[in-house]
Order: structure tokens, then C-alpha cells, then sequence
């Protein structure tokens, strides 16, 4: 399917993607993962309603963290419930709220996103939240996710407060997403260069619904790096197995997938599912250490789960036989939102002087057009 | 809950029960097990359209098998497929059909019962008859659970046919379900005494949606028996744990439940779950060898899952706040209708000169109004 | 098997227990549930090693809750890890921890109970302790449990401290464990009557391995009650779906499962399955709110996972075909926990002026004579 | 990591390998997958003990079937059963046996491929053989997977026999493996072009224990195909979501993955689920109709399950922290299994005249050049 003529639209949002991301995305480099197309902001929040808040935390010689949050829709998460699935890729990490979300099929709270001994300390922000907001309610599921950035970050001293929570929910806006160093992603790891926070969507042709797909990551996991193809991390002599120095292999992806399709939950988890796939065509491989979870949600209108509705509820889903253009998308949203992260972050010295470099982009994009 | 007068109909009930069943059932007897109301016939066939068959084969001295069909509805299932979850109490069984039925959460096809040893004849079978009626088919996923009815029964001689499965689905019907040393249950054993078919239901008052659950069970395991809480199984020395020459313990229990309430399959997976506490409730330990199966599915008029329908469905569904007295119903309708497919067992000599006492109807009856 | 005679034993056993406890346990008064025999303590820390800890907060007219630490055995686990696995019986909860567990199949803090709006809070005590053993740890995973004692105690005011978690990790001891209104157990709900801490344990002949499972149970769910078979809960009138105006049904229950057989993590989870059947056995029905959960762990000498070791172990496993006597022993200790928290708790009135009554003692033995 | 210089035996394996293939498979042609080394076959067969054996159908113009069997080892597996592990990849597919070996963690037949129409066939063949050599048994978990060979197959009549099946087990052989259209592979497609039967295998070195990992598949799949990285199918105009007409994306992958290593059952499942990011860097997206399985199993010396030991195992087991490297194993074998498949498998006209080329392996070697 030949892409459409669009490229005055591209030229505009590339304008507009080089101010806000201070370097280009590796699609408007000329590096196209994937088949299918992007959606107007090649991120998570081409899926409407869909917010995203980073708080960054990066501080003297040590605090190399923060916090980023993904918000399914404007109103009160807790009245307004959204369907949701989690797929465990690899169990090693704390993901708070994962049996109640498997259970009821249910999302209650925004999805936060920090390290690993700061889980704790979000999900009492987003308790203390959702009681400030609901006078009544005893009991919430709060979904926090993690990966472990304690090679640049001073994990131990727990710098990550319920403040730094509520202001990366309060900074949760729609429109383009900050990738790379910022948020959960500032002191992250990936395939041992610095990885971060990063996004990508997929949008389907309308004859098949016209659906959105979009993907934000946490990456700070290992393997052997490819990119479109090509073995960067074998190249550039920097992947897994090929020493046994250093692993480049622990670590764990936090990936979200937000769809405005009708999917029934468990068509979500088929779809978080799919991310996987997404993940090892970057080189990722799990490894034993690794945390590697997909929570997807559907913001569909009319799917929602309101407290207090009655016992019957009406909805629409799609058939079976309809999904596989979505667990495409889930791929290749995710693929690409990995490389995003490896082209945003930047390096970054932090705790105990450990350093950690960027990919090299002009190295990397001269071993692709080869 | 005051049951409201109804002795008339009962009455009715009684006589016809009576006459269709050769044997009174507990609740005719008095038994009255749990705190909610059956349907009309206490059977899965209280919920509409389901249909039961059973083949059963007694010849000679050692043939004592047969077949059980448990039909959702009259039309061409594969064509009509019904939402549908299966739980695994103890998966040392030979189930046929779990991962698509997990996987798609639709029932393409009856649901055969029939021994260990043939469940790939039933499967065969059940694939014949879809070929047959669709002939462009090359795909089906056939149901088939089994017990192993060894003890009484040649199972090794693999005696059960094709044809005995195609007159299991031919001879399935509504109405009431003859229980005891029928069908597949010909040849069970059960806490020690001899098992077979047995069945329930309960009704939710219209206040709560006045939906049907319904239960047939295939009983075939062992444990501690106990009946409305008394002890039979220590009572009458006989049970597992008892001595270590015989060990009542090891055996299955194939649970079928149908219900007409809108659940979806992640509700439908939980009511399924639910009939393993009504299991536990008659003593059962789910042993090792155990091959403990619930098969739940909905005959939801609307939810029906078409093929050739479009890429998007309009469902309606239960909330998960609505689900609990079903849950309940679940629950007592296993327990009772294991009990039921005691009371209706009788004594049988079968493979090997191997004898298997019916549970002492009247016995017990003493027992339990001491 | 007949019981060997043990009157002596057992006479000094009660004077010990009637004097612990304050109130005599129902095995002491008669109650026995299931067939085989208890350990000396009826308790989980029969199991040699475990040690159990509450820290109990009542407090003005509000504050009705706590915590309970079950721990493992007396050295760090976290460098001496045990094998464990968790059993969903129903996920409407908060428990922490959950994902790495199952993934890696091992326990490498004590299991934490507390109410559900206090899980973080724990989580976060139980990171600060294993920082401070463990100077270079950067992940650990907290595993928390909770109930909602919201009806009686002031939830939303999350008044459990890091500090009470300390305080009951400290108090943890083997012998005798206090039940009823204690620890985690202080302000929950059980049956529409007060719940609580409650444990038991059973211990195998030694011709089977000799091996203990103990229980521990935080009780607050509902269902139908029954104690030893007899409808306790329709016989005074109290029980889910006697009416619509009180459920009581709703609530949770936690349970915790250990054993010093040596089960490999496949064995352990279906140990813990059977742990449901335990609370069926009451009557619990595992409603739709209820976040029914259970906790098994090994500790076996010589399957622990020490840190450092090399890469491969040598470990003993039970054979699947010994395991069946060590489920019956998760049943019935369960079932006799659940009842044994229910004997010991006391009436309480607590947040808002509510009031829960306890189970009338006297009135239950009489029906149980009947 | 260079290669050592081992050029002697390549040129050895090279001279056997083209004589045994009668094609040259794509390492031996300059195509290297990874940057692990093969084991001396590059099959599932360099685990020691491992037994492939394969039935091909070829009759008329429409029948294109046939039985691959995979055999662990040598002596009667239902007494000598393996530990074993079995991931869904997604569940659209009729695999026999999952239960049980999810259940008991063991397997205790060999594995059997055929059609999606002959399971059953095929599970009676592995009963009849199993009764045969076991004279008490009266119960045997057959395991039987499946892909749909409808296109270029008569799938409908159902042609394979119990004997095809019994051929295939009495020609499993150590040694070389034949690829391409052979035994279940005969009539498969895969990636729009003739799929088939494929192996590879990874060989630990030495320091990380010198274990070996080997895969076979049976493809039939789609997606968007890419070898190392190149995208050969868009490249070749021919990949799903090109166009609506054709999807090539349904069908199914039957992986089987051996290993030497000590791996216990909980390790084994994430070995079985590394397979599908294998799959997923082929360009495999696990569309809804495919029906993805792998079926791990351990041959390791000592771990075997001996029916009739005792109750208390000794065993060895890989740690956690060791497994990693067998996880790069799983996923880089069955990438290298898959395109071994496409290459080895040749044109095929069948059924109703369909025709599935061959992949073009010169104009791919081209692609791959540049």
C-alpha cells in the first residue's frame, strides 16, 4: 500500500517535532519501522483524550529519576472506569495493581511509571489522590509501574516523593510527548546506551475502522540491538553475550498500549500481548532480570465502566476475527517507541560517577543507509 | 428468604420426577442443600434451549461407558457460537478444546463427555458432524471432557464409537436429564461409591435479573464425602485419608455450567471458578490425579458470537457488582447436583468382576436427620 | 485410622492453650473439623522456623487495625530465599508483589498483612528493612496482603505506620500465635460477624512424610456460614442473599500457606489452590468484591535460594504423587483456621459509631450438639 | 565474540549438510542469524537423545500432508517421563495435552505435528502405542499439535491414518533433520510462500555450562517476513496488510524446543515463551487465527520422572540468575528454524489446483547482499 501524498502535513509537524524534542525522531530521519502508518503525532496521545506528565528528577551528583504518568481520559478515572488488561512479558518487577486490573478488567487509576523502590511511595500519591477526590471510597487499585535506573540514579535514597507523583499528574496534557531523559525515563538503560521514555502510534485505514494505536515505553532492558533491521548492537560491538563483563541484558520495559478501539478485555490482553513481539524486534530478550509488563487499556466511547450504572451495561466490541490490523499496530508502535527512546536520551553522568552514553545517532544512521 | 408457598406445583414436580427418574432425588427426599431455589426441573436444562443426551453402553461383562452431550442451543453451534470460559480445578485430565476456547472465548461445538481413552473418538466424532453440516469448514474445535471409568469399565478396550457420540447428540432434548449410571457417567466411581451423572439448577429472583444457572456433572472423584454438612463419608468409614490400602481419593469431575445471564468471558471464567467451592462442599480434595474441569458458557440471547457477522458486535453484559448471586448459584448448583448423581447411581458389576456399591440411599437419609 | 491415644498431651495442651488464647479454640471445645490431626500448636508455626508477629492499633473511637508478619524462618530471606507460589482464588485486591513471585517462584521478604489502603506504607517498611540488612540491594520485592476493615476502622485515615510494621517483623516469634481481634485482623468482618486472625495446622503420619502444612488467616468475607457442616449462618438468620439489605458477603480473605514438605513451586500453587476449598468448606462463596488470596511457601531444608550460589542447585522435590494427603491438609487447615478466627474475635465498635457483633459462642456450640 | 576458526568442520558439516538437505541451508549460504553458535547439526537433534521422524503424504493432486514426530528420547517416555512446559503463543489451534502437562509438569508422550483435522487420529496413535508397550495403563496424555494444511491440502478428508503416525515414530532417528515439505510441513505456507518443517539449534560455551537449546517448527504463518533484518517481504511485495485481497497472516507455528539443560518446569514455561520473540523477529505477528504453541522439554540427566520412584525426587536445577543465555538460545534458534523452513521448503501445487511458490532463495540472497 503506497503511502498517501502527504507531505506538506509531514513538513509541518516535523517543524514542529524538531522544537519540541530538540532533535529529530528517528522517522524524520528517514528510519521507517514497520508497514503501517503513524498517527499525527507518532506518540500515545494520537489516541483522543490520552494525556501524558513527566516529572523529572535530576539533582546534584545522584538523583537521576523521576516520574511519568499516562492518563486515559479527562474525566475521573474512578467514576469512570476504563477497560484494561496487563501481559506479563517477564514477572521480575513490583508492577503494583496488576491482580485487581486481571480480575475485574478494570482500570481505576491513571497509570504511573517511576523506579523500582519508589513504587510504594506513587501508589499512596494516587490513593491520596483518588480519596481527595472520592469522599466516599475505602479501597483503590492503584497501577504503578517500574524499571530500575540505579546505575545512574541513587536508587536506595528514595528520592521520588507523592509530590513528584501529583505534579506529573497535574502536568498530564494531550498533544506532543516529551521522550527520551525525562520522567521514569531520566536514568533508564537500554541495550547499554542511555534508554528513556518513549512513544509511537499506529493509525488504521478506515476501511478497517480507522482505529488508533499508540505506545509509550519505559526502556532500561538489554539484548542485541537492531534498528530496521540492522545489528547496531553487534556492529558498534556494544550487546548481550558478547562478553561476560558486562551483560547488557537486565533491566525491564514498562510499555503501555492505549487503543480507541472496542476491545474487550480480552482482546486488550491479546493486544498487550503483541508488544512483546514489538519489544524483540528491537533485540530485546526478556532475560531472566528483566520486568517487562504491557498494560493496554481502550478509551472507546460508550465502554466505559461508570460507578453506580446499573447491573446490565450495553457495549460493542470487536469480533475476533477483526484484531489482527491492532496486533500489528501493537507491534509496531512499540518497536518504533523503543528506538524513539534510543534516539531522544541523552548522556547523563550520575550516581557514583557512573556514566552512561547516548546511541550514537549519525554512527547509527550511517550503518543504516549502508 | 421465606421460600413462598408453592406446595402445589412441588407436588406436581414430585410425581413427575419421581416417574422420570425411577428414584426420588435428595430435595424430593428432603435434602435441601444451600439457600437458594432451583429451577422447574433442578437441572441444566433450566436454562432455555440447553439440551442433554447420553449414550450408554452395558454389554457383556465389561463394557460399562457411554456418552454424555451437553447441547447449548438448537441451532448450528458452529455457525452460533456461545460465549464461553473453561477453569482448570486439576488439569490431570485430557480435556480436548481448552486453549481455543480460552483463547477466542466462544463453544463451537456441544460439549461431549465419555471416558480417558476415548476423547479422540469423541473428537473425531464431533468433527464429522461439522464437516457435515458446513461444508466449507476446515477448522473445528471440539470440546470433549472425560473421567476414567477403569475400575468397572474395559476402558482399555476403547469400546465407545462414533456413532455412540452422534446418538448422544441426536438423542439430546430439554426437559428433564436422567442422572445416575447413565451415559458417560455408565461407569464412575465416586468418594468410594459408585458416581454418574447427576444435575441442578437455581434461580435468581427477578429482583436480581432472575437468571438461570444450571450444572451437570460427570462425578468420578474422591475425598471426605459429607451431604448438607454431615460427615457420611467417616460416618459409614469410608473416605480418603481413612486407611492407605484404597484411596477414594483420585478420579475427576467434568463440571458443565450454563447460564442464561449476559456474563462475558472473564465473568463467565469466574462463575466457572465458583463450582470448585461447590465441589469442596461435598468433600472433594481435588486430588493429583484429579482431572477437575468447569466448562461455562451463556446462552445470552444477543451475544451469540455469528459468523459472518461484522467487525463490530453490540453485547450487552453484566457488571462484575451484579455477579455474586450467581457466583452462589454456582456453588450450590455443583454441590447438589454431585449429590444428586449419588443418590441416582446404583450398584454395578463391570470389568474384572469389579463391584461398585450405590451410596446407602437410606442409610444416609437416617444419618442426616440425626 | 484411629486417632493414638494422646489424652495427656492433649489435657496439657489446653490448660497451655486456654491460658494463650484467653478463650478456649473450638478443637478444645469439641469442634472438630476434618479427619486428620492437627500439630501440637494447631498453628502455622507447627511449621518449623515460622514465625508469626501483629502489631495491634486500637485507638479512640477510630483506629481499629494493624498488622501481621508471617515470616519464613529466622535468618535474612532475603539472602536465604524460600520457594513459594500465590493461588488467585478471587483478585479483587491489593496484594503486593504478586508478579515477581510467580516469575521467579521464590519469597524473598516476609508476607505483610495489613488493611487495604496501608499496603504501600508496608511495602515501603519492608524496603527500608532490607536496605538496611542488605547494603547493596536495589530491587526487592515487598509482598503485602490487606483486607478492608473500613466498617470498623477509620481506613482513609491510613494510620498504619512504617513503624507498626516494624513492630510486628519484631515481635515475630515461634510458638503459640495470638487470634481474633489482632494484628490485621483487628477490625475485620467475617459472616456479618467479627473476623480476624486465625490459624491451624495439620501434620502428616510419618508412613506419608511426617510433613506439616500450617495456616494463617485474615478473615473478612461472607457467604453462608457453616461449621462443621451445620448451617450456622441461615440457623441465626445472618447470611449473604437472606436479604438484599446487607450483604454480607463482600470482604476478603488472606491466607497464608506453609509447609517444611519439600514442594518444587508447581506443587506449592496447587497446595495453595486447595486452600479455597478450606474457606468453601465454610461457606465462603468468593463474591465478586472479595480479594481472596493465598500465600504457600516451602521450608524445606536445603531448597532455599541463597544468593550467590552457583548456578546450579540440588534440591529434593515431592513426587506429584505423594502431594494429594499434604492438599487435604490445606483444606482442612484452612477451614479450621477461618473457624478458629471466628471463635476467638471479640465484639467491637469502632469508626462511625459501627458495631460488630462476635459470633455468639455459646449459642453455636449448641446448635453444633443439636 | 569472533568465531573461533573451526572452518574444517563447517566445510565437513557444509559437504554433509547439502547432501542430506539437497539444498544448502541459509548459514551454509552466508546467512547468520544471531551471535550465538549453532550446535554441530544446527537441529533440535544436537540435544543429545532427541528423535525426529517424519511421515509425508504426497498422493494425487490433493493430498499435501503428513506427521513430524519429536521423540525426547530413547527409551518409553511414559515411563521415563521429562519435565516439560507448554506456552501459548495464541490459542487458535486444537493442541492435545495441554493440560496435563501444565498440571503435572511432565510429558509422557513424544509430540506429534500433523494437521488441524487429525489430531484426534493422531492421539490415538499415541494411545494405541502407549496401551501396547504399557499393559496396565489406562490412561496416557497424548500431546499432538497441529496446522492447517487446507490450502494446498484435502484437509477435509482427513488422510493421515494411525499407521502414518506410527511410520513417524518408528523413522524418529538422531542425526540430521529434513526440512522444508516433509511430514506435518508438507503442506504448509508460510509468510505467503510454501512453508514447511525447519530446525536449529544454539550451543552454550563451556563457562555458561556448554548446554545445548534446540527448535523445530512447523510453519504456517504470517506477517511481514524480514531476514536479518532485511524486510524481504515488502521487499517482495508480498506481506500482510499490503492489500486487503490476501491477508497472509493466519495460520499457525508448532514450535518444539529441546534442551540438556537442568532447566525445572517454571523455567522451562519462560524458555517456551522466549520462542515467540524468535517468531516476532521473522516478522511474525501471532494474527488471530494462528494457532502459535511451544512445547519445551528437559532431557537432563537425573531430572527424568520414573513412574514407580518414590515419593522424594532428587534433582538438579538451573538457577534464575543462570538462565539467560538459553533464553538468547531459544529466541535466535527459532528465528534461524523459521527461515530454515522457507528455504529448504520448494514450490507445491495441490488441492483445487492452489500453488504456493517456494520462497525465492536467490533474489532473498540478493536482497540480503545489499
Amino acid at each position: 500500500m503506497a503511502p498517501p501524498p502527504r507531505i506538506p502535513l509531514l513538513l509541518l509537524l516535523m517543524l514542529f517535532t524538531l522544537s519540541a524534542y530538540g532533535q529529530s525522531r528517528p522517522r524524520d530521519l528517514g528510519v521507517k519501522l514497520g508497514v503501517m502508518h503513524p498517527g499525527p503525532l507518532n506518540a500515545i496521545t494520537d489516541v483522543a483524550g490520552v494525556r501524558v506528565g513527566h516529572t523529572t528528577r535530576i539533582e546534584g551528583d545522584s538523583i537521576r529519576t523521576g516520574v511519568t504518568a499516562v492518563v486515559p481520559h479527562g474525566g475521573d478515572l474512578y467514576r469512570e472506569k476504563v477497560p484494561a488488561a496487563i501481559h506479563l512479558g517477564n514477572g521480575y518487577g513490583k508492577l503494583a495493581g496488576y491482580t485487581q486490573v486481571e480480575e475485574l478488567g478494570e482500570l481505576e487509576t491513571p497509570i504511573v511509571l517511576t523506579n523500582t523502590l519508589s513504587v510504594a511511595t506513587a501508589m499512596n500519591a494516587l490513593v491520596t489522590a483518588c480519596l481527595r477526590d472520592n469522599p466516599q471510597v475505602q479501597s483503590v487499585n492503584a497501577v504503578v509501574g517500574e524499571t530500575n535506573d540505579g546505575y545512574l540514579n541513587d536508587i536506595r535514597g528514595r528520592h521520588v516523593t507523592e509530590a513528584d507523583v501529583h505534579s506529573a499528574l497535574s502536568a498530564a496534557t494531550e498533544g506532543s510527548v516529551t521522550e527520551g531523559n525525562v520522567g521514569a525515563g531520566t536514568g533508564t538503560s537500554c541495550f547499554g546506551w542511555k534508554g528513556g521514555i518513549g512513544t509511537s502510534s499506529r493509525k488504521l485505514p478506515e476501511s478497517l475502522g480507522g482505529y488508533t494505536v499508540g505506545v509509550l515505553v519505559q526502556t532500561n532492558f538489554g539484548g542485541v540491538l537492531q534498528i530496521a533491521g540492522v545489528p547496531v548492537g553487534p556492529l558498534l560491538e556494544r550487546y548481550y553475550f558478547r562478553d561476560e563483563l558486562e551483560s547488557h541484558a537486565d533491566g525491564s520495559c514498562m510499555i503501555v498500549v492505549a487503543t480507541d478501539a472496542p476491545l474487550g478485555v480480552r482482546n486488550l490482553k491479546r493486544l498487550a500481548q503483541r508488544a512483546m513481539l514489538g519489544l524483540a524486534r528491537t533485540g530485546g530478550i526478556a532475560s531472566n532480570g528483566s520486568g517487562d509488563y504491557v498494560i493496554a487499556f481502550s478509551t472507546a466511547t460508550g465502554n466505559r465502566i461508570s460507578v453506580g450504572a446499573g447491573a446490565v451495561r450495553s457495549l460493542t466490541e470487536l469480533s475476533n476475527g477483526a484484531v489482527t490490523p491492532l496486533f500489528l499496530a501493537s507491534i509496531e508502535a512499540t518497536e518504533e517507541a523503543i528506538i524513539n527512546s534510543l534516539f531522544a536520551a541523552e548522556d547523563m553522568t550520575g550516581h557514583g560517577g557512573n556514566h552512561r552514553e547516548a546511541l550514537p545517532v549519525e554512527k547509527v544512521l550511517e550503518l543504516l543507509k549502508k
